[in-house]
């Protein structure tokens, strides 16, 4: 299997059978060692203040933290050098996080949200990402920092 | 209106009027300015991780943001002279969360899911709360830091 | 006074005035609204592990409050309209550190070390800076966010 | 030697062989796995704000790093099977700080200030410390979180 079909089968995986991530409608778009990348639409559901009509904060957090986890698990493949789904499964198993930290930037309007994330420590054992979320009016929403266990 | 009666209508009001804290089952159970509580159940919906069966990351991080932004509420209206619903009203809008640090120590598993959250910095600005999360059996799952717009 | 001269002179005061930035060397080199540079030049007295000389972490996690607390400065300075030494004076006074993360990305190595610091959050009460510390071969040592009270 | 010997040395050597903790003056008073405690002098030098005469916010991130690392070594320690010296010098070779979140709580002030610190994630690759600052009078000053590589 190539590297770009294995990529694609998690995503797939990711997209579909993770409860949470297709609660929140999360999609993930982009997932190689540079950047990934996870988008959203708006939905009603999502409101944390009915008043002002915003994303909820834990909406903000958990969509950056599946960011970084994302960008996370490929700097996992990338140092593999068996790709087979069984030796990627049981690394993948490996990855947690440890800690995010977000900073709300602008309230959570928007009708299209864009989760980015990069690696900027890579390790075998651990890893940090910063994230960025904006809505499609390019608008920072949220700004965010994780630390991975990858190892 | 008594103080408790106060407290008591905002409780309802986050219980059963934001989407996304009911789309969660988050129930505010205590709510004064020394110390907030926040519970909720096990819903499979809220899993993260399909074969390890813990919650979503952003499942923690969402109880630990409401627990700390109730007791940052309480710090606002302990510091206000009118009690009336429109000022309260009014002071409550300045609520948002500034920056929030969550720090991931356990595997989310239980049945039910206890955030408390305690203030540490109490300002007419910007409060500061520390969270923690723990289940059933008082596993300690997780520990946050909030910093909170309040005035 | 012109405005360039009131940043040449706060520069200065920073710069010679403050005993723990003088004890560290550090110099900031740009102050403006857009981006701070902060600079100091290794001394085995900033060792915090002897065995593998390399800066003390607590030396990267201070230039990187500096260097955020500048640019937050330069933040209070464009908001005012008189630019009467007093009212700088009046209004600098009201900056401080709220909070503040430091990660740690490659051991502090090198012979020159430059923080520099941008706005991702411009509020009448509150910015956040986001912050990098680069050695003179531009290696990635740091990385740090602060939250800063500025009005 | 007995294990509370092999701390004395430890301690020692943090305290006297590492530039810039004799620099601020830091002592290590307490080092077990259950708590550390560092100690410290108010000195001029430390100063931040020569107009308020506060502590510098490095010297409190620094002094939490100190803590949090110190608790964190005690944690290795503990889980080796043989204290041979070179083996505990081996393993605390690999401490490291991956990310420390200082809260600032109140302005630095006092004649003698203690911070200490305790293990909320303990493991065999990444351990976790919370930390709290104190002057003599027991203000509350600082509080902090930070991530050690331990293996």
């Amino acid at each position: 299997m190539e590297k770009k079909d294995i990529y694609q089968q998690i995503i797939n995986f990711w997209n579909n059978d993770m409860p949470f991530n297709r609660l929140l409608g999360l999609e993930i778009q982009q997932f190689d060692k540079e950047q990934s990348e996870v988008r959203f639409l708006w939905q009603d559901k999502l409101i944390g203040n009915p008043i002002q009509k915003i994303l909820h904060g834990g909406v903000t957090a958990t969509v950056l933290d599946i960011a970084g986890g994302v960008v996370a698990a490929a700097n996992i493949i990338e140092q593999l050098d068996n790709l087979s789904p069984e030796n990627i499964h049981y690394n993948l198993r490996k990855l947690s996080t440890i800690d995010l930290r977000t900073d709300f930037l602008l309230p959570g309007k928007g009708e299209v949200f864009i989760a980015t994330a990069r690696i900027i420590r890579s390790g075998s054992k651990v890893a940090v990402a910063r994230m960025e979320l904006h809505n499609e009016k390019n608008d920072h929403i949220a700004f965010g920092t994780g630390t991975y266990m990858v190892g």
